[in-house]
């Protein structure tokens, strides 16, 4: 409440602006709206937000402690304490700062084995004799958004020979889509569950197991397996080799943690030095968030930003396009990054959140195709939700003259968004776009490794700071466990908690 | 003002009400929530609802002229007075009802002629001597969305020996991708462009002739160019044969085209047949919101649920969480049917729509994945935003353990939606989960061409009520123009009309 009372005035004082006189008018508020970290540029100057605005918004990350916090979360303290853990996406890229020196040698030690194994898949008979021609990550939430984004971003930086392919979803066309054209001597499969409990995964797990047996037998199929986990017990049980289980800590959560042998199916399919530049690249992040000042740090301004527009101005959606093809992904898995961090119903000490507070709706999709698409709501609709543009510069300025129209259509769609312009003629009305609409441009300066880390780091880091801001806790996910419990009673026959409704629709599925 | 000012009694007598109390207590209420149309079953009890509010939306379906609309509709009368249009998606699966008989004459002319030419490509010697391995569809937004969904969807029904890509993106990756192992000889292009001046399909389309040109020359690239649109004359400009362009009507809007000439690479690829039996499934739906009572017209029902969340709850979005891989695509294809049409700001008299009206923010994913993302966000997040679970009866009664799972995983999350639970122990604020949270379960009796038909027609008719409910034209989108302009502005060097912002953006991407 205190946090919203104290943008009510600038949020008031904006209102009655006119955004697109606003951003002409430029100055100090040109300078106050732009920063840079490493390869990334963010351009605020389309927000309704003035100087005086930011400058509320910086102070109210001071008041929550922005300083201690960065420095705790790096530090490895307790910055999950509804599950007594630290964050360690962070330590993954670089331990350097982590408090727990024992912890650090796990992290790195963790780092040579999966290199070492990844570069071992390389050979050609990695897999009793045979090379790896297919990997299959079976994983779901964080053990497969976050490989299949890399994967596809960093389509041009693959290995030849082999192909990655994922398997997240029940429906048995899933992994038989997998599967498709693969030789069982040739395959990989990569069981990816921090806790090596999560259903899905083992059903799909087992059920790519017994593909395996039926043409190379036990022995044979277990020499195919390996597995990412925080539960290397579980692992093995299921039939993993331990020198094919790679184990993580605890401390990394699901949405964080391709960065750890979560992202084994990526080390082996990029090389280990292609997956060591995106470390690299949101290292340099690391070292931005952790050091520059809070007015010219990035990711905290991004934070600050989604907060201005859903607890000051109340808008609940946030539009993420991405003009490039290659980052396609890039919306559903910021979407899992922020709802899964964010959506939360309590601040740390268990009181209500506020009306219009915590994460947005975040969705979107690949420009230009949204345009086609939806952005006519975003243009007319009765409703403003603003935007991110993600730009690669590096692409638009390739000489390709596809390219550079891509570009152009991103600069044309924030300034469509700002200026708006009077229908004319016939059916006036109906061609007026109010224009006013908000947007920030993201700019990667490449889509290379190094690009690609540090664009996710910044997305990390200011979700961090939207929860430290709300104060919230951004590293649990409580309210997921109940829809689990329930379908479990189900596959169980135990129906005595259901309504009717959901009773007539399980005997429908015969469950 | 006045349908919201009419359902404004409702909303606040319900709006106190417990939810999961009142789905227990059934009775008449259950009668009223669910409807039957084809294979597709819609169950709205958990919806915030009950037999006066249905009645009070019903009542404002009647008043808005339901019977004369769908009326209208069929026979080709002009619905889309902003561009002097009528809307012919409908007749294009059967056109017995269009007043118009030259034009019904026509649709089935064009019919037989896709057909015609689909059943040819299956021939060893379709192209100059080779067969058809690869087709590539170079089109965007609708005629892009739409295949892509279909062929995604049927992936059971396909034909053998020929692969199907997709070309939207202006990113050079895009085409790559689409030409990836191809050979020239046995690639066929398909145009698809309403226009045939969309500046995406075109960069693309002259990039793809070029490559056919490179390795066959202008003769032998020409012969593997077909298209689809309502401008041939352009088409055969850009040196596409006359005897593989295939017209469709003016009155064919883009998100509605699949089933015209724009669905040529579907018909390619799944065979005739199975196109016609997707065309099949949709006029089985046509006939029934032809003809049903509107107390029973499912098509009618959903978009009243859906007023009701938008203009009486004044939720602005909707979740669609699709409990089958292969459709995956579906939230993305409602969400351009949706946005795109009801994305409006004035009625059609040209007064604007008031606040929380017009269509709402549709956006989702596929289960069970989605539990794992942003689902944290719907079970505990501060905003209420109903779901609409789409669900497939034959796959989780197949018999397979996992494809069961996944139907007990969409009933849990519908019940947990609903019930929401109170957390216990240390921690209890964080794990508590409010419930009360509507969701709706659309359920497909099969995923074959006719169900898919089915499905796709009920929404098309759901947009064409909430269009007629709120008074607006769901066929126009004069949005989207605004864009184009700029952009090409940007392309030609004009910058007299952007802000020192977005100049600089352009200046950083070199336009």
């Amino acid at each position: 409440m205190k946090l919203q009372s104290g943008l009510a005035l600038h949020v008031r004082r904006l209102a009655g602006e006119d955004l697109a006189s606003l951003v002409r008018e430029g100055g100090a508020r040109d300078a106050a709206l732009q920063w840079r970290a490493g390869p990334v540029a963010l351009d605020a100057r389309h927000q309704r937000l003035d100087t005086d605005a930011m400058a509320a918004l910086l102070a109210a990350a001071q008041e929550a402690g922005f300083d201690a916090a960065r420095k705790a979360l790096f530090a490895g303290d307790i910055v999950n304490p509804t599950e007594g853990r630290p964050a360690l996406h962070a330590a993954l890229r670089d331990p350097s700062e982590l408090a727990d020196r024992g912890m650090a040698a796990r992290i790195l030690e963790a780092r040579t084995r999966t290199a070492a194994f990844a570069q071992a898949c390389a050979a050609p008979d990695a897999l009793d004799g045979h090379p790896v021609r297919r990997i299959v990550n079976i994983g779901i939430g964080g053990s497969d958004l976050g490989p299949r984004l890399v994967y596809d971003a960093m389509k041009a930086f693959r290995r030849e020979g082999v192909e990655l392919r994922f398997v997240s979803n029940l429906d048995p066309a899933d992994l038989e889509d997998a599967l498709e054209g693969a030789m069982p001597e040739t395959t990989l499969i990569c069981l990816t569950s921090k806790s090596f409990t999560t259903s899905e995964t083992l059903m799909n797990g087992r059920a790519a197991k017994a593909w395996l047996v039926e043409k190379l037998g036990e022995a044979g199929a277990n020499a195919r397996l390996a597995a990412a986990t925080a539960a290397p017990d579980k692992a093995e049980a299921f039939g993993v080799d331990p020198a094919r289980i790679f184990p993580f800590e605890e401390g990394v959560g699901g949405r964080y943690s391709f960065w750890s042998a979560a992202g084994l199916c990526l080390e082996i399919a990029l090389g280990p030095e292609v997956f060591a530049k995106i470390l690299k690249g949101a290292r340099g992040i690391d070292t931005h968030f952790l050091t520059a000042p809070a007015e010219e740090n990035l990711p905290l301004a991004k934070a600050l930003i989604d907060v201005w527009n859903r607890a000051g101005r109340g808008l609940l959606a946030r539009c993420v396009a991405a003009y490039s093809s290659r980052l396609a992904l890039l919306p559903a898995y910021l979407q899992q990054l922020e709802m899964e961090s964010l959506g939360k119903p309590v601040r740390l000490d268990g009181s209500p959140l506020p009306a219009h507070s915590g994460g947005q709706l975040v969705w979107g999709g690949k420009g230009s195709d949204i345009q086609h698409s939806f952005f006519q709501w975003l243009h007319q609709g009765v409703d403003e939700v603003p935007v991110d543009f993600i730009a690669v510069k590096a692409l638009y300025t390739s000489g390709d003259e596809r390219a550079k129209a891509l570009g152009a259509n991103l600069v044309a769609q924030t300034a469509a968004l700002l200026d708006g312009h009077d229908g004319t003629g016939e059916m006036a009305s109906h061609k007026t776009l109010p224009g006013g609409r908000a947007s920030s441009v993201i700019t990667l300066d490449a889509l290379d490794p190094e690009g690609l880390g540090a664009l996710i780091a910044v997305h990390e880091h200011k979700v961090f700071c939207e929860g430290l801001v709300y104060g919230l806790n951004p590293f649990d996910q409580w309210g997921v466990e109940l829809g689990k419990v329930l379908a479990t009673d189900l596959l169980n026959g135990n129906h005595s908690r259901f309504d009717g409704a959901s009773l007539d629709l399980a005997r429908t599925f015969k469950l």
